[in-house]
């Protein structure tokens, strides 16, 4: 059985985590305590020198990193990844997107303030993620307003990617009030039969 | 014929030049001055919301955007994207982790120090830069030193992705002397058919 090492707190691992509902894809998880840095331990990072979470262990000596790469993996053949060239394509720039003008602004803003606590010595980085994070927002909504999902009206891994801290980004300082075509994407999102809620701790 | 709307001297342009030079692909290459504030205008924004370079036209109204997934887009059905599940999912892995974990240190610290003359303002971020950029080229040293290429013996769009910016890094103030199986990597890159040198200014 694949072992998934995640914490169900953080967006990136419940990305997989709503794929292997929505696919039905049995697995173990393994519950890795990042403030104990215990991806900077030895073995963590024999399964990945980058020494962070999600990995997945698809065999011994098997691995995978990066939480969109192994949304690609399990996705193939579904209909969370589609096929045509161009498409493809798309997810992948929607993902990309994600991971460089979206996470490092909300998800970095959510953790400084629900897993420090809001720091005084990292109040300024707090409140210096605000714009990037609206602009990134600003670009969704836009989208949003044509696109029932993010590649029209079926949901792929690019929608997964996206909602993970989107659905959160309230808990980085982020009011999401006015966007009103994300909030619908939200609730039809939600309906997607396996959705599951976001863990609110760990167990 | 493609338009590819980038800037010769920018890393996730220049990654799109590369592929287009190894697959011998006829393109016409469109200056836009990021300086000059062109991916602001309504007309670049309506091609790429998120208002980045590069961004390439398949046809009238059919963009796409985000290096790596133009990379993507490019290179399905040829040597450089393999076919198999797996080593698909690690391109992506490697791919995704040059735009998470090595473009904003390594790409943000040659910007502000090539693109904006190290102004005083932008100081304490570039140095801050330097701890972040020197992990991601740890992480790539010691790969390295047991694969020739990201995926073994035969490059892909994981290497078009993390040359760009590493091969220049020494522009955003990172020393490579030491990083010996990295500089190994470059010499077997820059001897793939096709190769082109990054231009060092604007025609």
């Amino acid at each position: 059985m694949h072992k998934i090492f995640g914490d169900m707190l953080s967006g990136n691992c419940y990305k997989i985590k709503l794929l292997m509902q929505f696919l039905n894809i049995e697995h173990e998880w393994i519950h890795i305590n990042i403030l104990a840095q215990e991806t900077h331990t030895e073995e963590f990072m024999q399964m990945n020198p980058n020494a962070r979470i999600p990995v997945v262990e698809l065999e011994k000596g098997k691995y995978l990193w990066e939480s969109n790469a192994i949304l690609h993996y399990f996705a193939e053949g579904s209909e969370f990844l589609p096929t045509e060239k161009y498409a493809r394509a798309k997810v992948l720039q929607w993902q990309f997107f994600e991971q460089y003008s979206h996470e490092p602004y909300i998800a970095t803003a959510r953790y400084i303030n629900k897993y420090l606590g809001l720091p005084q010595d990292r109040e300024a980085e707090y409140h210096g993620k605000q714009v990037g994070g609206h602009k990134a927002l600003f670009v969704m909504e836009q989208h949003l307003a044509e696109n029932t999902f993010f590649l029209g009206n079926q949901a792929t891994v690019a929608d997964i990617s996206l909602y993970a801290y989107t659905h959160v980004a309230n808990e980085g300082g982020f009011d999401l009030s006015t966007y009103i075509n994300i909030q619908r994407w939200f609730r039809d999102f939600e309906r997607i039969p396996g959705y599951l809620k976001m863990a609110r701790e760990n167990a």
